[in-house]
């Protein structure tokens, strides 16, 4: 591991959490990550829906099948694309969704991508807890706090994934 | 910008080179970073081909209609999904997509994403180009070197795109 890259390598899905909160410059600093991400022709289709309400990040959590670290995380953040936007919105805030959850990891914290898009039950019961709009698409649901679990920093490398010049 | 953070901002799409070729070692710590990335219940299902050989570059850049500066990159990653591991494949490599383009970014390397899948056309031609079984999607195509071109650390942030507690 390249130490110049660590802070890819310590992101972890982390869903145990203090119970301190996230203060609105980290918060501000997650979301500067999101949006420093790339998008089809700069086209930048995303939205983010910060969430540090406990009422609705309980709600959160009993709208997702495998959402119930939302009900006790600091904060959670909706990262929504409109596709009236760009179609590659699904790449590009997927994009987001990563740069944020390293970010996350860069400041000491910890969080876990929560995918909707793509289980259409799901994502439609984010939008009704978030009053989303029905042309907006919820690719993911990030669940973000000081970390309570601790996890190395690893790589997952597997040669056999990787073809060289031709499949 | 949060010092910390600093490789995300760092990260712009670099689409001229130096010519100087990328040592293997950082060509690892590439698919390391690409490995890196979160999966959908951790299945991975992304596959990368790692091309060096200078024919097949020129091929590449001559198979998909924004992809010139393929020509003279130092190496250019596909990076592929198997829907048959997961059908969260298109987040999964998006994700090792940005992996690897922070990465890029943090080895003093410069990177562009080219997409592919979303155009039928244009991923077909990849596919003939490098071999790619039909069942494969391939999510992007990334045109890495040394950036022959300089640019600045942003953020993009825009506040019209933050929502708080509510959409």
């Amino acid at each position: 591991m390249d130490n110049r890259l660590q802070i890819l390598f310590a992101r972890r899905s982390i869903r145990r959490y203090t119970g301190e909160p996230v203060s609105e410059v980290e918060i501000h600093s997650l979301l500067e990550a999101g949006m420093a991400a790339p998008s089809g022709s700069n086209q930048k289709p995303w939205h983010f829906v910060v969430v540090t309400d406990r009422a609705t990040l309980r709600a959160l959590a009993d709208a997702h099948p495998y959402g119930k670290m939302l009900a006790n995380a600091a904060l959670a953040i909706a990262v929504c694309g409109d596709p009236g936007i760009s179609d590659w919105w699904l790449q590009d805030c997927s994009a987001a969704t990563e740069n944020i959850l390293i970010a996350a990891a860069g400041l000491g914290l910890g969080g876990v991508w929560i995918s909707s898009h793509g289980r259409p039950e799901r994502e439609q019961a984010f939008r009704d807890v978030l009053g989303i709009p029905e042309t907006i698409g919820v690719l993911s649901m990030l669940s973000i706090g000081h970390p309570g679990e601790e996890k190395k920093a690893r790589t997952q490398f597997d040669a056999a994934r990787v073809h060289r010049n031709r499949w």
